[in-house]
């Protein structure tokens, strides 16, 4: 049987605060085996652009990443958030090596083509390396990604966080039995997003479908767990979604929300 | 025999210089065999310093750095420059992996003692693992180091650059025949400081003396040249100082400055 092999995602509001970010690494740098850690940007980015006098452009309610945003991006995230994070887990005995996809090229994209909208210097993922960062884990290495991703002509790419870890996980089981484990602030899946304790414990996608038409499963949540089964349906063992303070509790005890096929 | 191993420190004036640096990322891919390197930082991080509001701190002509500036260091080197020289040796088959000193364990620091001066958080190199980046060169990855290390508490430090080449490349003649080369913008080691083609094309630590007596070795090249021999006496085959243009020169054809036991 292949090894056991947890991706963690991480979001942005964990790395905005300093004790959950300590928190958080020191369970994730605490879980059994392999891992590999995502890790979205959270609000410094769009700070650091503010007093820069870097323009923030929205078409259509997304952000667009023209170059000086790109060039935000890559140092908060490549650069800060990354970095900061990989000291803090050497510290808790955790060898983690921070990367970008274009380090050892591991995760190689395309410039989004322009339709309705110019999304400006974001990749779609077009292929993942999982024997380079397989071969990472077999040297004890701990990978943790931050959302940039690159071209064959060398730009940097912006890449969404989750896409990416979702990317990640399917490649990797080729070589591994892969969990995959999105933290974000809420205790799971909600029944009623008024109520945090109301979580779904188990989400089947006929569940999914049911809750969708009923209109209890938000916008938000969607493209999510539209990513998350689609793990599923490449291969992807297991698909958590809990808190960030759940982690452990999450892999190891069915805390969260789990998706099963 | 041990394998050849080129160490390339490359300055901060090339990275300001988009032409400048894809000349010499161009040559530097075009280099045989395994290669490291290390670059500078730029101006940049002083320009993103300024416009983020962090106020350069200088004791006695020196440049402290404290928290807010290691931030800056730590997005600047570690992210923006350091992704980019990645990307940019990827379009060109060179399959770069961005490194600070924390990523794989691979330079650890001590945060420099306060003695009469707090240099704050600077970081001088406790230990180099050769071994970890011996396995990247193993598995045809290209190591580029941006000038940042960390210490066993996690944090990251601020490190020269110059001193980081010499100490990866005295730690890898432990697995490799090393040559270290100093990339900045005089031709080499130069007689007349007002003439830019008066090369030295050989120095010995006798010379080296006898230059020094005389006034012609100025004052910024003593550290430089005092940490290329020390090079050389900690197993090191050969240190080259030469202009960044001259790069493929210096190591094939004898261009720059040669420093020899």
């Amino acid at each position: 049987m292949a090894d056991a092999l947890t991706v963690v995602k991480i979001g942005g509001n964990v790395i905005d605060d300093a004790t959950s970010l300590k928190r958080f690494l020191t369970a994730f740098a605490s879980l059994r085996g392999a891992k590999i850690l995502i890790h979205g940007g959270g609000k410094i980015a769009t700070q650091v652009a503010e007093k820069l006098g870097i323009q923030t452009t929205m078409v259509d309610g997304r952000r667009i990443t023209d170059q000086p945003m790109l060039d935000v991006v890559t140092m908060v995230y490549g650069g800060l958030v990354n970095k900061q994070i990989v000291a803090k887990l050497q510290a808790l005995d955790t060898n983690a090596i921070g990367l970008t996809g274009a380090d050892g090229s591991t995760v190689l994209a395309k410039k989004r083509p322009v339709k309705e909208i110019d999304y400006g210097m974001v990749g779609d993922i077009e292929e993942v390396d999982s024997g380079q960062i397989q071969f990472f884990l077999r040297q004890d290495l701990t990978p943790v990604f931050a959302p940039i991703t690159y071209n064959s002509s060398g730009d940097l790419l912006n890449t969404n966080a989750d896409t990416m870890a979702s990317a990640i996980a399917v490649d990797m089981t080729k070589h591994n039995d892969v969990t995959l484990v999105y933290c974000f602030e809420k205790k799971g899946v909600l029944k009623d997003h008024t109520d945090d304790n109301s979580v779904i414990n188990e989400l089947t996608p006929a569940l999914y479908a049911d809750y969708k038409a009923a209109g209890v499963i938000n916008k938000g949540m969607i493209p999510k767990l539209d990513n998350a089964f689609k793990a599923l349906d490449n291969g992807v063992s297991k698909v958590i979604i809990c808190h960030a303070d759940q982690l452990t509790a999450a892999v190891g005890q069915g805390a969260g929300t789990t998706l099963k096929k």
